[in-house]
């Protein structure tokens, strides 16, 4: 735990004071290093033969999801079990922000209900932030549009840790779909916050303009962005893309920037990270010979999202220390 | 708690003694008042820090929804899950009284399971009541056709209590489409019941015939219904009934019977309760400066729907009482 | 219970020590006998006041079903919920083996959530063995193409154990579709294998060749099948096999194999039992008067599926002993 802790920053005077965890933008590094320590301590608990405390017990979470996914929702989902808390999953389809007042009207119902957490994702960025203005329980952003998915930046940031040891220092390149992708957005804030060098790579027709500004140097060409690179993190290319015409084939996209042995081979550092937030575009941005290898740490990832999703969960809620708790 | 007692009727003396919540149609006024009485004693566990009591616990709730209802359905999964009863939700499409005998089979198999309660919506009438007369499960109908609405009815009578601590001699309004709104009837028979007069207002197209003969008056003009009224409960136009012609426009809707600021100004007692089962029309039977104005108790309905679906699980469960099961 | 024994087999010698459930084919007698035995230790948990037992608390179940089934997931949701699991349920619609790829990453995408038992249906033949092969966790197959549906059987066993008082040297027979029946299959492993005399019967189109290889007696004859019968097992006829002409019509098809009680008088011992996987197609395969008359165990299958699968769910788990951990 100790590597997660600045220098001289001790460990205790960390707290978490916000009502809601929204993204890694407003997000100080102490704050991200408390959710990274949190986690840390709620991730044996899912080792255990009994995988389950009382910390959020009484507790009401719910699972508001206008936009379908199951890898997240279920990730959410045995969280909350996890740590003993009720929750419900509420799948609904109103996908336009013009019905912005109909997805207030459905939140001050669940407040009605007594609940104490939203976690909500969205197909339009900012209706997170725009729920957690208006609402008195804890908001976590669960992805929304091409803004933020903390959670997810919060696991990349954890395996980086674990795995290395230190995020501060590292060469970081992330490739793919920059422009669309609220996971390269949240990796950005979070991993720039905690002193990694970020490198963007992908077609220039998918990079944001002024992506600069972010902090992070770009470039076009894939084998540059593998080049001293201490971690790859690859994003999944939507096949809608190439339907409007952003990509022109995923055979050439996987030409261009998919990560094959042989291009590993040819220019990584001998101990690098292959992470990818899931599901993987098999043979198109990533080769199964990597995804499954021995430098992928993808299934890791989704391990330590538990973790990162409890202890999400158990900041906001404002519940009683752990150690109180599972006493 | 007082308050919910009829003068001279201890509370004591009251029992619940059927086995299941079909209506309020069948309900005696002691009936009702002990359900509200008990869901008083509910109403503050999901105000707790730690919300849930195991007073169900080892009993088994399915929630039986052959129409969708999101909100009905969460009220009723949060209400087992803060008294810890296990619950199993089944959303089907069976709409249609033709599937009469797949229905049953249905509802023999879930008993087979040994389920303890059912909690049943359906679009047709009666179909509550003609599975309760087949199973040995209690039976909660959670909104038949146009038939009943029970639990609707019981956190309506539970919020005007609260607001207003009577509801005998009160002056309640219903406007709307008294003909197809089950929550009309539920609430027309338990505000009668417990002593209330009840005026109904709306279209004559969506206005039933012979409605008198339940104890009501009956009005087409709005601002007669307004005037003079405790509380003005305002039902949902659906839109369907556009499509059909039973109701001219939305636009002349509004016109007519919506309730706005201005028409509650002229009209209108001060300390008037303005009341919607939801979701709301926004602008159609209310503005939303009246939903969430000063006299709107409308979220106050939701927090009582948890209390009163709470009280009713417990009552029809026949578990041991709850100071009992707390202990 | 000592009547699952076979002679001279001590109960105290058997001991589960496979990972996964996936057919009847693969299991020894004493495999079998052991969840029956088992099962009948869990079936009175179901009869209690307060149906759950610690069990299996803090592990974690998924039922992951790639094929609708409401009954059986109701069954296996109540099942790990009786015994204190943590359940998810996902609905998925990748119905083709060419997306093996896709179900096995979501197969280690689950594993690395940390899951206990999945339990998996699939409209392919051997997609939970092949899940199983390359899964950690236990699998239990709650039905894969027409392939094999052992909790299916093994409730059919545990039923007629129940009502016979033995399988060994009992008179079944299997009528319907057997060609597309996986209950049939795995019926006819476990029937065969605890010593039962077993006879198929149905349409020559929906007979599989070489069935007799399996070591049951054929016959195209519904009163031969009927004669010296202990136990009549129905198969439901899918209304899909009429549009490929597999049979004449529903009409036909009843007039040939259907059950009537004029059939049962006719040719049936006095002490017949009459079983049926579900659901019924009433005026079918099973007359509404047999169905639900006397000789018919139907909805006692229903309550000893219950049973079998929190057996196969605890035996799977490798938890500790029920003494244990009920204390």
């Amino acid at each position: 735990m100790s590597l997660l802790t600045a220098p001289g920053q001790a460990t205790q005077t960390l707290q978490w004071t916000k009502k809601d965890l929204l993204g890694l933008r407003t997000l100080s590094a102490d704050e991200i290093r408390l959710i990274l320590q949190t986690a840390e301590s709620f991730r044996e608990i899912s080792l255990r033969p009994i995988k389950k405390v009382p910390t959020l017990r009484g507790k009401t979470v719910v699972n508001l999801f206008f936009e379908p996914s199951t890898r997240t929702r279920i990730s959410f989902e045995l969280a909350a079990k996890r740590l003993s808390a009720d929750i419900v999953n509420i799948a609904t389809h109103s996908s336009s922000l013009s019905k912005g007042e109909t997805i207030l009207d459905t939140v001050h119902n669940l407040e009605a209900l007594k609940v104490d957490i939203l976690v909500i994702r969205h197909a339009a960025a900012g209706v997170p932030a725009l729920i957690a203005s208006q609402a008195t329980s804890a908001v976590i952003n669960a992805g929304d549009g091409a803004h933020e998915h903390p959670t997810q930046a919060l696991l990349d940031l954890f395996t980086i840790q674990e795995k290395k040891g230190r995020i501060d220092g590292l060469n970081v390149s992330i490739i793919g779909d920059i422009a669309h992708s609220r996971v390269a957005r949240s990796d950005i804030w979070g991993l720039t916050k905690l002193g990694a060098r970020v490198t963007v790579c992908g077609p220039p027709t998918l990079m944001p303009t002024q992506i600069e500004q972010l902090g992070v140097k770009v470039t076009y060409r894939v084998d540059e962005a593998i080049r001293d690179a201490d971690v790859l993190m690859l994003l999944r290319i939507q096949h809608e893309r190439q339907e409007t015409r952003l990509v022109p084939s995923l055979r050439e996209y996987r030409l261009r920037y998919g990560i094959d042995r042989d291009r590993l081979a040819a220019h990584a550092k001998p101990d690098v990270l292959i992470m990818h937030p899931g599901p993987v575009n098999r043979g198109v941005e990533l080769d199964s010979a990597v995804a499954d290898g021995p430098f992928s740490v993808i299934l890791d990832q989704v391990t330590n999202g538990l973790a990162v999703r409890m202890a999400a969960l158990y900041l906001v809620s404002g519940a009683p220390k752990v150690d109180e708790a599972e006493a």
